[in-house]
C-alpha cells in the first residue's frame, strides 16, 4: 500500500512510497485511510526540524489529523465495519508517568509518551492504518468531508475544558472571547465559543480571502488591527492564542479583563528576544487575578467533544475550512504552505 | 483616641494624630487595637503613590494588617469580650460585580471595591475600631504576639488554594515548590507549604541576618543564587513568586517541571523594559500545559484559613518573622524600610 514517509531530521526527505500493511500488532481495528489534515506539525517534521521513526525504522508515516472507514472490527471491540473514525495521536509510555498512569497522557510529565506520526510511532497517512480500539473515536457518518478536523477539534475542546476549570477557581461567567489567528484552530476555537454562547471576536492579520467571512457566518465578530488595541477596547473574559506570536501573546496576557483567563496554544520559535514591561505585565496578572494556561495536545475525552463539536456544527461552513484537497500521489504540494490556506486536505 | 495618618497623594504626610472614636456605624464589634503590620502597600501610601481618604475626609487611617481584642460584641454576633480578631480588609460596592455579589469580592471584576486602610475606608491603625462582625476573623489566642500575621497568612491562604484550584484541572500530585522571596509573603508561603507536605524551596538575595535560619527551621531549604540556575535543577511542580522582580517572574515562568504551576503575588512597578524571549516562554508554557496565575487580596475563607494556619505553626518562629516593634507614637520609625527588616510591627 502506499504511505506517505519522511526521514526525521532530514529536510526534504517527504516521500508517497510502498510500504508493508500495518502489522497485526498496531491495533485490533483495521481502517481503509479516507483523509488526512496537515498542520504545522506535519511541515516541522518535513523540514528536518522535528519528528522521530519508530525504533529500528529509517522512514516515519507522517500524518496525525486522521479520517477513516473501519475495515475489520473485532466483536465488543464497540466499532462496526463502515464506521468513520479518527485515531488519537498520543501513546503513554509502558513506565508512565502519574498523569499517564491516570490516563492523562496529554498532560504527561516526563516527556516518554509516543505520538503517531510524529514521534515514535507510524502516523496515519497510509491507505489502510490500524488502531486500538481504546484509541479510536466515533466520528458521525455525515463527516464524511471533514472527519479529519477531529484531531485540531479535539485540541480545541482541551483548550476550552482548560479555561472553564481554571475559571471554576472561584466565579465565573465569561462574556467575551477573542481568539487570536483564523486557522484551523482559531476557527473551531471560535467555533466551540459560539457554541457555548459566548460573544465571539477573532484577530488576524488577513484582510481578503476566506477568514472574515468564515468569522461572520459563525455570528462571531472579525477584526484585523494591532492587538493591543481589540484588547484595550474588548477587554475580553477570556483569550485563546492561537497565532503564537510572541507580540501578540504578551499583548494578550497584558489586557484582559479582571480575572481574566489566556489559554495559550500556538507553539512559537525560541531564541528570538524582544523588549517588554516585563514587570507591567506581572502587575497586571496578580492585581487583577488573571491566570494564563497553556494547552497542547488531548486525551480520549477531549477527541469525542471535538468530534460532537463538529457533529453539531454547519456542514457547509466546516467544509470551507478545507481550501485544498490534494490526491496522496501529489501529497508534497499539500505539504508546501500557501496565502489562503486554512486546512489543506490529502484524500487516502 | 490617637491613630496613624495619611494624606493619601501627599509624601510625607504620615503622622499620628488625634482623631474621633470610630463612628457606630463603622461595624456592631467595638475592638482595642493591638498591633498593625505595615507592608510595603503601606510604604506606597505613605510615599504619596497611591491610597484614598474616605469619602469628605482629607486624611485617611492608615493599616491593613490588624490584631484587636474585642471590647464591645453584640449578642448573637459570634464574638465575646476579650477574643482577639483581625478585620477583613476589602468590602464589595454597594452594588456589586457578579463576583461580589457571590461573595467573592477578592476577584471583583469592576474595581469599584473598597479596602480598609487603603481605599476609601479608614483603616485598622487607631486605638480603638470598629467592624462588621461578618468582616471580623476569629485569631487564636495563644498568637496576641503575632496575630497580625492573618492578613499576610490570608493572602497565602488564597494563593496556596488558587494553586490547588487550578491544578485540579487535571491530575496533580506536586512534590516539590519553589517560594521566591523571603519576605513575609514568602516566608508564610513556605510554612503553608511545609504544613501541605511538600518539599520546599525558598530563594532570596539575602546570605546572612535571619532569612536562611527562619528558613531551614522550616523543614526547608535556603537558595541564595540566580533563580534560573534554581529553577533549573530543580524543576518545582509550584513556584510562588513573591519578588515581584520582573526578572525573577520571567524566569519563574520559564522553568518549571510539566504541569508546572506559578502563582504570581509579588506587585511590581510598572515602566521598565527588558529583552525576553517571549516566543521560548510561549512556546515552554503550551508544550508543558503550564499555568501561571495572579492572586491578590483575600475574603474570609482565605482569613479563616491563614489564622488556622498560623494556629498550627510553631509560636517562636512566627515571633521571629517581627523583626522590629515601636509603639503607636514612634510609628514613623516603622514606616521607614530597614535592612534585615521582615515584618515591623506597630503596638497600638
Amino acid at each position: 500500500m502506499k504511505a506517505l514517509t519522511v526521514r526525521p531530521g532530514q529536510a526534504g526527505s517527504a516521500e508517497v512510497v510502498e510500504v508493508e500493511d500495518p502489522p497485526d500488532d498496531a491495533g485490533t481495528l483495521l481502517v481503509e485511510g479516507v483523509a488526512l489534515g496537515v498542520c504545522g506539525t506535519d511541515r516541522e517534521i518535513v523540514s528536518g526540524a522535528y519528528g522521530e521513526a519508530p525504533p529500528g525504522h529509517d522512514r516515519l508515516v507522517l500524518g496525525h489529523e486522521s479520517l477513516g472507514r473501519v475495515l475489520e472490527a473485532p466483536a465488543g471491540s464497540g466499532f462496526a465495519e463502515g464506521e468513520l473514525v479518527a485515531g488519537i495521536v498520543r501513546r503513554p509510555d509502558p513506565v508512565p508517568c502519574g498523569a499517564c498512569a491516570h490516563g492523562r497522557f496529554d498532560m504527561c510529565r516526563n516527556g516518554r509518551y509516543t505520538e503517531r506520526g510524529i514521534k515514535g510511532l507510524d502516523g496515519y497517512g497510509s491507505e489502510r492504518w490500524r488502531v486500538e480500539p481504546e484509541y479510536a473515536v466515533h466520528v458521525d457518518a455525515a463527516l464524511a468531508d471533514v472527519g479529519m478536523l477531529t484531531e485540531p477539534a479535539s485540541v480545541v475542546a482541551k483548550a476550552w475544558e482548560q479555561v472553564e476549570l481554571v475559571g471554576q477557581r472561584s466565579w465565573f461567567e465569561p462574556k467575551t472571547v477573542l481568539v487570536t489567528g483564523a486557522g484551523p484552530v482559531g476557527l473551531l476555537g471560535a467555533l466551540l465559543g459560539v457554541q457555548r454562547g459566548l460573544e465571539v471576536h477573532v484577530l488576524d492579520l488577513a484582510t481578503d480571502g476566506p477568514k472574515p467571512q468564515l468569522v461572520r457566518d459563525l455570528g462571531a465578530t472579525y477584526h484585523s488591527e494591532a492587538v493591543d488595541a481589540v484588547m484595550q477596547r474588548l477587554r475580553p473574559d477570556i483569550v485563546l492564542e492561537g497565532t503564537g506570536a510572541s507580540a501578540v501573546v504578551v499583548d494578550a496576557m497584558a489586557g484582559t479583563a479582571p480575572y481574566g483567563i489566556v489559554c495559550l496554544l500556538g507553539v512559537s520559535q525560541t531564541g528570538r528576544t524582544q523588549r517588554i514591561d516585563a514587570g507591567g505585565l506581572n502587575r497586571g496578572i496578580v492585581l487583577e487575578n488573571v491566570a494564563v494556561v497553556g494547552s497542547v495536545n488531548a486525551y480520549g475525552a477531549h477527541y469525542r467533544a471535538g468530534a460532537e463539536a463538529l457533529g453539531r456544527a454547519d456542514r457547509d461552513w466546516l467544509a470551507r475550512l478545507v481550501t485544498r484537497r490534494v490526491p496522496l500521489v501529489r501529497a508534497s504540494e499539500a505539504l508546501e504552505r500557501r496565502d489562503d490556506d486554512i486546512k489543506v486536505v490529502i484524500d487516502l
